[in-house]
């Protein structure tokens, strides 16, 4: 495994989540937490938070989580449900753990919250081990 | 169903979309596409299109579709499935099409291709329609 | 709520499940757990325990948890994740768990292990709440 | 890939799908059809068809698909959603269509359908290619 420092700085160069204000607060051994405070930006049609951002979010932790072995590895299936809206002026808290891992595939699990803790989307991961290590 | 130059009109009311560089295209019954053309900010850390952003531009056309009855449509659950990375540079395209529905709920698949026409995920969606309509 | 004797006799009207050797071992409000021995009738054609018999035993127990409510609530969509073969001679057993409910849907995960507490599926389903009481 | 009758002949060992009657229709190369008339053991608590034995259909309809190119592939990841109910004495048919393929990973469709052609359930798989061949 990597240093978490070093994780850290591998993902300051994610343009999308720097794009939309998504912040890295925890690296472990298969694990991540990240935030994002919700802007107009994020916003859907009925002022709700769009789906593509809750996502983002929760990818975007799930890469971390599953790239912090310090072998490269890519998204290959995504289930997401949508529990609840969310809305302008909060923060949302996504945090993703590893389920199980084998040397080709990994399975993580990402919970987004809300500032009351309530759940506002689960999200499966399935991940694909490259052969390649993480160049820092 | 609204016309489709109503639905267009309301679809400009989505932020991240219009923060994202998505343009809707077209809008018929149960069916929309739209495309992005891959900008730096659409990028991960590796410099592949991020997953979110490829979420974004299929849930956003899954909503288009999925509202174009008039009846308020959110998502509750999406398959997201990634085949192949697209680069910076190339317009992705994604074409919603309604697969089933019913008085409470409609199921959508979403196909995300790239310049060549190769798919780049695919997106199986599911939505819950609300008793409101749509406002213009 | 229904009382636990009352769902558990109830489920014992599940054809599939009795014909699968499937035992309905615990129910509570949004849980139940069940289990099944792996028989010569549940494999695929390499020896291991065939997907759909996975499937049916964390669908049955999910529709116990899902239901446990006494109201009348139906599959619309599931994710499964497998993650490790099982055997011939072994038991499975299946926990689903309530995640969120609210008056038309409710999420569940149901974690499948083995004997040694190994995952082997896991299962996220989400179900459509019907406006009709469960009748004994 | 391995002629269809040889296909065939392999999936004869499938001891889930014969206890369940289920019935190999169709191989070609990415693509199979198998259907499923309804019985007494299929039917769920409240006498439709149970989830379990739809999936079951459908994911040994991918596993031919995903095998007919001679190549040992396992499932990993499903999604299925559930459109309709079917009733015992109908008979359910299922068609797999291999979407993309590379080396490592495999993406399938599956479609169930009832005896009027309605769509029951749509099911989207990702499978896993080994290193070994198909023995037969």
């Amino acid at each position: 495994m990597l240093e978490p420092e070093q994780i850290k700085e591998f993902f300051k160069n994610d343009k999308l989540a720097a794009y939309l204000g998504i912040e890295l607060l925890e690296v472990g051994e298969g694990f991540a937490v990240s935030k994002m405070k919700i802007e107009e930006e994020h916003l859907n049609g009925i002022n709700t938070v769009h789906g593509g951002a809750i996502f983002t979010l929760a990818d975007f932790t799930f890469a971390v989580a599953s790239n912090s072995h310090g072998v490269v590895t890519v998204a290959i299936n995504v289930n997401i449900s949508f529990m609840k809206a969310a809305f302008k002026g909060g923060t949302l808290t996504a945090t993703a753990q590893e389920v199980t891992i084998n040397p080709k595939l990994g399975t993580y699990t990402v919970n987004v919250t809300d500032d009351n803790g309530d759940l506002i989307a689960i999200f499966q991961g399935m991940a694909y081990r490259k052969r390649d290590k993480i160049k820092i």
